[in-house]
């Protein structure tokens, strides 16, 4: 028998092939796109002089690595520090950084929860927290999207522990979860709540404190939210924000940050540089808030079906995968970068265009951006009207 | 009822302050220890001044992070830069760079395994690859420790699809897998190898190019290497190194890698210059592996019972979980950091003192290293005789 264990392999990627779903990387120069509605870089910050600063300082100061697991060599004064801005800005107790905001999901869903215990999971969830679900041998309750009720119903079919979980702002569509209502249900059964804020920080909020601070249940405490630092913030990592127990009992049990190398200093470095700048405008946060209902104005007034934002994602229906991946090209060839969903990457099988509401684009990018998103769609779409 | 959702909380923490098993987080300053045998920083680059230049020098360029998903806008040319370099070193076909070690171990278990089929793990193997096992749906055979025996059994029970899975280096005790032996029965049970070299890279083969180089496997058709970029090269991240058809497939189906912000340009850069400094100085990898075999020959001729260094990792048992806190604790006020593994970090319930042998460590360092371990141990260890 030849030795050929990956021939499967080849099989599965004809199957790509012909349904039209090969994926392929696309190396990038240093410069941002002429028209960057793609990047998740909600603020702006990635290239403020004063983040990239911040992350060079850390690399030469603190080194290129952690050197070690937080619990070994991996904590500086630095993380310690980040961990008291991120908890202080978002009004919660304690915070707890990780290597990756996928990261901070698994720890917090796996720590949280555990076998004999229930999960409540919105359908349209990150993959992130769909992986902290299988990882945390809980039994998972998928319930219908941004529905409360349906979260009240699974939670009182459960004896015992219990955990609600969200995204703050849906990062497809990029519509908001009732945050009020599943708190109050989760408060009802004495369930948990954890919601992943990836999408709101920076964005939501008074000065961009995020969903939580937004809905009045910062600090809360039955309420547990996970960040990524790598939208707003412009850098890499994640973090987990709750009660101090909450926190301790982390670093004692959750997995994913137990066994992973600490965060790059360069990273934490990076994100309190950013979480500096916010501070100090934070006129930033409703800018892009404002940029993103710009866009779904204008967009669905020339005729295309949109999602309205409650963030900064603007969600743009295409007519099929195939649709949506030529509308993506022909933006890219007209200068402008756009997020292309598409099966299997979306939950609910709707291929879409996902454009990103940066604070920092000007009136004639916004502009730029309708015109050409307007002239390359695809007629089905509904535009080409005019 | 009052809502309490984390109440059973205290009563886990009050469990683990009774078995002495709490865990602190300590933040540490930017200089190093005067005697560090505790970080995984096995070359010294991480403070290396071309290496943190190289990171601070990428922040500058390319910006605090990378923006997006490697499938959006997070892949830069520097990113590819990385990928072809760390394909070239190691001998593979071509490489794929995420966020972390972590996360290429999940990715590449759960992108290479599946419903119905089977995975074979070591009882030792690192928390990321068990994590990986259960997140893929396979069925996974847990075999005894460093066992291909064991392996090839396994393998022959199980019809279809089927991947073996091993740490090179085991990170807790330092020992080394039987790849040889590991590959043989792969190939006869036409399943392929997955080997994780966290710590083989840049101290094992020629050069440092790690143990699959070492063995003659790297590049080899049914084997597909991780790597960690936190450990050898002073940096973050991690990757997944095999077959051009393997890294497509991972580009496609690794929900890891498609759902996860791109690496910080800063910690690919960093990792960019740690490979040049490697490749310019290859002696470090020896010198590595000289300075553990250094250390263990005078720790047991002490009289203290360790494990024979096969690569950069010396473990040091302690004769329970509180004699290796206090003898850690011991050296630390000596002005030496050491890693003190014990449950439930640990998958055989043994407690060690974990030391890593670092390139740069000099004669005078090891000599006061041995000496404090020794006049520090506790009685039972087998030390203080002289
Ligand atoms: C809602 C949500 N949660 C978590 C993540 C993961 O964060 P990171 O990319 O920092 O790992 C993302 C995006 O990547 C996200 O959109
Ligand atoms: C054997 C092994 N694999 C994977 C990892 C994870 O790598 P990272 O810390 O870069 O996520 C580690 C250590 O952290 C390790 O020791």
């Amino acid at each position: 028998m030849p030795y050929a264990p990956f021939d499967w392999i080849d099989a599965e990627a004809r199957g790509r092939a012909a349904a039209g779903l090969v994926r392929t990387l696309r190396p990038r120069g240093a410069e941002p796109e002429p028209l960057d509605l793609a990047s998740n870089d909600y603020l702006g910050l990635t290239r403020h002089p004063e983040v990239t600063a911040a992350a060079a300082g850390a690399a030469r100061r603190w080194g290129a690595g952690a050197t070690g697991s937080r619990l070994v060599t991996g904590t500086t004064a630095l993380h310690a520090e980040l961990e008291r801005e991120l908890a202080a800005f978002c009004g919660f107790e304690a915070a707890l950084v990780l290597s990756s905001g996928y990261a901070a999901n698994l720890a917090a869903l796996t720590a949280l929860s555990g076998r004999g215990s229930l999960i409540v999971s919105d359908a349209g969830n990150h993959a992130s927290i769909v992986d902290g679900c299988r990882l945390s041998r809980a039994e998972t309750a998928v319930v219908p999207h941004a529905d409360a009720e349906a979260v009240a119903k699974a939670l009182g079919a459960h004896e015992g522990r219990a955990l609600a979980v969200t995204d703050s702002v849906f990062s497809v569509d990029g519509d908001a979860a009732p945050l009020p209502a599943l708190a109050e249900v989760c408060r009802a059964a004495n369930a948990a709540l954890l919601v992943d804020d990836a999408h709101g920080l920076g964005v939501l909020g008074d000065g961009g404190r995020g969903a939580l601070a937004a809905a009045g249940l910062a600090g809360n405490d039955g309420v547990v939210a996970t960040l990524t630092l790598s939208k707003s913030l412009g850098s890499q990592g994640g973090a987990v924000l709750g009660p101090a127990r909450v926190i301790d009992h982390l670093i004692n049990t959750a997995r994913t940050f137990i066994f992973d190398t600490g965060l790059a200093p360069a990273s934490a470095g990076g994100a309190l540089g950013a979480l500096g700048v916010l501070r100090r405008e934070p006129e930033r946060a409703a800018r892009a808030r404002e940029v993103a209902a710009a866009l779904y104005t204008r967009l669905t007034a020339a005729g295309l079906t949109a999602v309205r934002p409650d963030a900064a994602v603007v969600s743009v229906r295409a007519p099929s995968a195939d649709a949506a991946v030529n509308w993506a090209a022909d933006c890219r060839s007209a200068g402008m970068a756009v997020g292309c969903f598409r099966p299997p990457s979306v939950p609910d099988g709707v291929s879409r265009l996902r454009l990103t509401a940066r604070a920092d684009l000007t009136e004639e990018q916004i502009t730029a951006a309708v015109d050409t998103i307007v002239a390359t769609a695809p007629r089905q779409a509904g535009a080409r009207v005019s």
